[in-house]
């Protein structure tokens, strides 16, 4: 069955119905003009909207609808774990072309919902519209935290350590096996985790919470355009340099049998590929408390470089595995 | 300039300069992984998001960027006064395709800055994207009010005297003759208010909250869609039935000229046309209290029917000028 013989009553119905979860911070959810929550003092309202279009953030070739309603609200997530909150509610916007197929929304539905459900956010509106072209998901999630525990990207001081949770540059491979072998390659062949890390990146919303709450971060993003480009973002808010060492930051078992096949990108995978999803934080902590808060929040962390006075030429310095450092084309993904 | 020569970073620069509008609420605008804002408590927060899409919510022949600007945020700053509240900050994503005009955005951006600044709305984030086909703009926008002044659709009671703001119609009208006649419709022609209306509505901000204050409306909601289906709408969620007098719609001057011109669908542009972002309401107020918010906040509104207990066969009755009941093939507009 396809959209069009839907009609966007319907469509709306079907939201309310599948969406209808509790919250007790909810007092409106979909069905009305707005939502409606309620406030509660001294905590901060967070807020990020993102978009995945077809033919640029994704392609159907390569993902599945389920995927895909899965990370349009993860990649949101994510920018709420980068300040250390936890989700409230979220938005979601479809455009999508009126031959799309009703098995086609109701994937991406379940998507979106199962990764609701896992990190406590609630469904609270949106809308449905058609579009000439390819498929469109806008999300937009609202959260919130104490409010004097928001970590900024602009409070890296000299002398932080420099961490980075998980593994990096996975996605970046994954998307490289995807564009190869298609959406088999979650299940087939040598990268299925990177295929995976790509098509469904897991916002790290415990442990940002729980640096936040422990005061242990000065300054915090989430890797979504490459390391480095992300990075220098932290440095250039926070007036600030950093030396990173890239024999220093934790790559997969995949990554490295990729590399191990002398393949001469993989730095670069590793240094400027974006869509992770994991933190980069900066802290003056010792190394021991920070293990032990990975631990506690099931997160690996690993230190890969330091916080430095602003420098005269470049904010960021990057050493290679031969002790030289590296100069990149550029840093990270740009979206033009 | 075309924006792929721009990049990525130099348009968020861009953006937070045009932006950087300070408000009392907003801890954190543009430039980090969300905005951040304090919560007071008593207050409700609102969130609503909209999506205008190139092909589908207008043409770039109809219109012009700097309106197409102003229009994405005046149709969710709308949604809020349809609850009663007051804008506090909005979230933009643009899809532009790489062939756009730096000329474009700037002036798509302008008509943006213009309508939040009019309202009281800062831009708080958003990202830009490109996109293979037309051109996306999704707006998010966060409003408040007391938290025991919400106004729903659901609080309609039988016997509420059933008004809406302004007059309805005209953005189908105007529509009608941007069809016809294109972007020139806005300065010559019979209809240029009309056009006017369809490309450039204004959000009845200051009626509804005055209502929400004064506790004068029992329901509520914008029309979007057109006048029966949004009045429907309420009907469902309020589990009554409404009669309304087609006679007593109130309707422009360039509407009576279309009408008189033997125009026989302008019962349907009235009835059925949608994107008037006028507000209707229901309350039970005595006339003259309504008449007096009307005068005070500089808002025309007109009494157009009533609210009864929920009929046997469907919720809304329409009277035509002949006195008998006009049947509708279909409420209004539904986006697939």
């Amino acid at each position: 069955m396809l959209l069009k013989g839907l009609g966007e009553e319907r469509i709306i119905r079907d939201l309310e119905k599948r969406f209808a979860l509790a919250h007790p911070r909810l007092i409106k959810g979909i069905g009305d003009d707005t939502s409606v929550t309620v406030q509660k003092a001294g905590r901060a309202l967070l807020a990020t909207t993102d978009v995945l279009i077809e033919g640029i953030h994704f392609k159907p070739d390569f993902t599945t609808p389920y995927l895909l309603g899965k990370k349009s609200l993860s990649i949101s997530l994510s920018d709420i774990a980068a300040m250390g909150g936890e989700p409230l509610f979220a938005l979601i916007s479809l455009g999508l072309p009126s031959a799309t197929k009703k098995k086609f929304l109701d994937e991406l539905y379940r998507g979106i919902s199962d990764c609701a459900k896992r990190f406590g956010a609630v469904i609270a509106g949106g809308n449905t519209s058609g579009i000439k072209g390819g498929i469109m998901v806008a999300t937009t999630v609202i959260g919130e935290m104490p409010a004097n525990e928001v970590v900024y990207r602009s409070g890296a001081r000299p002398g932080d350590t420099i961490y980075v949770t998980g593994t990096i540059g996975d996605s970046a491979l994954g998307l490289t096996e995807l564009k190869r072998n298609g959406i088999k390659s979650l299940s087939k062949g040598p990268f299925k985790r990177a295929a995976s890390r790509h098509l469904d990146p897991a916002p790290r919303l415990r442990a940002g919470r729980s640096l936040a709450s422990k005061r242990l971060a000065h300054s915090m993003i989430d890797i979504s355009d490459g390391l480095t480009l992300d990075l220098d973002r932290v440095c250039e808010q926070s007036g600030v340099g950093a030396i990173i060492e890239l024999a220093r930051v934790p790559i997969s078992a995949e990554m490295r049998r990729y590399a191990a096949s002398s393949k001469k990108d993989w730095a670069r995978l590793v240094l400027s590929g974006g869509e992770d999803y994991e933190l980069l934080f900066t802290s003056s902590a010792n190394l021991a408390e920070i293990e032990g808060l990975g631990r506690k929040t099931d997160t690996m962390i690993t230190p890969i470089g330091r916080i430095v006075a602003k420098g005269g030429k470049g904010r960021l310095t990057i050493i290679g595995l031969n002790g030289k450092t590296i100069k990149l084309q550029r840093l990270g993904f740009e979206h033009f």
